[in-house]
């Protein structure tokens, strides 16, 4: 019988299939590789074919814009909104608009065409981290700015569309659809029983630990109780921290190797599958809270989004995620953090 | 500048870029074609091989399960939810879940293989209507589904499993999260104006005229103002009906041959594409009401959802609806309806 679950703080439902649960070989699906074959802006010597960069970690003293950085920010070639100008709020009838004002960034992780953040050192993923801290406490900046989501696109089929590791930011006038549904469920939660529900949840999954992958000092990778894709993960920090960006160094110490060893964990399961994640974190205008509790969701793009899901909102998930953590709890790949 | 526009049933923003829009011609993908190559149990003569069928249209006096039929209703052989046994709500923690009870039928709308709703002749995609129409009165009798949701899913890419043609049928024990808003939005519109938002939508664009794709007597055809997806299309009727199942005779009359008209046009200016086609209509338990209108939602798959849409659900439409309704219009293939 499958079975119906409930996601604890949106309160969506995701169908989970129990009876003939899909084990990783049953997922079709191309693997990524890094190819290399065609020009890539985002490598060395190539640094006047991205607009201008934002910012760079250098720690040799190489001029901006020329090759020597270890990491490097630039404004998106094709951004999905501008930056100039101001919102100009209309109605049209019934209708709104208003312009497309935002920050699209690219976050270009390592010049290194054949890395992803599998294979880099943490200390380098540790960076990338930093990178988005800093850009996201930069962009806050501007009053104009509700939001600022951090994601990252790996592989074709994840909507990549250069194959040279990055990561994006983009900052919103709005605070979007999903970031409200989770922050008003964690609300409702905090009203009724005045604790945060992430904290809540990753407490009794760590009594239950039916669905921990891996664990160190301050965060929690596990498997969530209702999740929309085979294989989703989460990771937390265990303490109640609202905002990526309250984030020290001593978290990011932490967190650098916990993200890299789902990803590896992710490769060796799956096969080198195309994957999205994106952090949640607290609106802009809300930033320090006891409601809400920023996390990482990495999603493998294993399954075909469709008309049930479409239609719905729901999810038919073909693997619990009981199943998906054994298989990654066993794919530990070097000192596993557990 | 790209244009932020708001939905103005659900409130969801789109980001709709207008600087370089995409035209038809600027989407890779794979054209939809029937090989009918490999074992379908869909055809005459291998009714064996589906479960035994729930209902069918036969007009020469066949037996059941055998050939003869002109549309065949069937359980799904590999259905998401079970129809038998009960809810049993149940806690784990803070965590919710119920056995997954529903139904998932399959409606077989020609014993062709070779054929598409945008080939068959009107009069048998009104029988495909009529199917909808039947399943959903009778499922509706069962005291344990609040929601029927008919969808259809074209082309691998889409999420179609067998080529040969299908809709599918899921009853829901809980009403889902999109109808929820849609309903909610709905509901909130009419406390303030006692109108609908449908009613009212529908009004201003037989004004403007600007996204009308086609229209006749009872029906309009038209590009959301703020659409997810490019060429993302919209069938409703022209007078408030709040359920799907309240459609008669005249209805269906006039239903098949514009939902015809619109699948024939995408073919021709998308080239075949995969798409998903869904029927919002109302909740089981609020079926007629002043507020909630029924519509079908047609979803051509061109883009790939990824990292930015799954962390804020809003949506980067690189095809005003604008444009694509002026693709679409010149597409008239037969007797145009407008």
């Amino acid at each position: 019988m499958p079975e119906l679950r409930k996601d604890p703080i949106t309160g969506r439902w995701v169908i989970i299939a129990t009876d003939r649960a899909k084990r990783p070989s049953d997922f079709v699906r191309d693997k990524v590789q890094i190819r290399g074959t065609s020009f890539c802006p985002f490598c060395y010597g190539n640094e006047s074919k991205t607009p201008p960069e934002i910012m760079a970690y250098r720690s040799d003293g190489s001029a901006r814009n020329t090759p020597g950085w270890t990491l490097r920010v630039v404004a998106n070639k094709f951004p999905a909104l501008g930056i100039e100008g101001s919102l100009n709020r209309q109605g049209e009838g019934l209708y709104d608009r208003m312009n497309g004002i935002g920050a699209h960034e690219v976050i270009i992780e390592t010049p290194e065409h054949g890395q992803t953040l599998a294979t880099l050192p943490p200390r380098r993923v540790e960076d990338v981290l930093w990178a988005y801290r800093d850009r996201m406490v930069d962009l806050k900046k501007d009053p104009r700015f509700r939001y600022m989501l951090i994601f990252k696109n790996h592989g074709e089929a994840a909507g990549a569309s250069l194959e040279h590791t990055h990561s994006q930011l983009i900052a919103l006038p709005v605070v979007p659809k999903s970031v409200l549904e989770e922050v008003g469920g964690a609300k409702e939660y905090y009203g009724f029983k005045e604790r945060c529900v992430f904290c809540d949840s990753i407490r009794q999954e760590l009594e239950t630990r039916t669905r921990v992958v891996a664990e160190n000092d301050l965060f929690i990778a596990l498997s969530p109780f209702a999740p929309r894709f085979p294989f989703e993960m989460w990771i937390a920090p265990k303490r109640h921290v609202s905002s990526f960006e309250e984030s020290q160094k001593n978290d990011f110490e932490q967190l650098a190797p916990i993200l890299k060893d789902m990803l590896q964990r992710l490769d060796k399961v799956l096969e080198y599958p195309a994957f999205n994640y994106l952090i949640h974190t607290s609106p802009v205008q809300e930033a320090i809270n006891d409601y809400y509790h920023w996390h990482l969701e990495i999603i493998p793009k294993l399954t075909k989004v469709a008309g049930f899901e479409w239609g719905t909102g729901f999810y038919i998930n073909p693997t619990p995620p009981e199943e998906s953590t054994k298989f990654l709890r066993e794919a530990a790949v070097t000192t596993p953090a557990t």
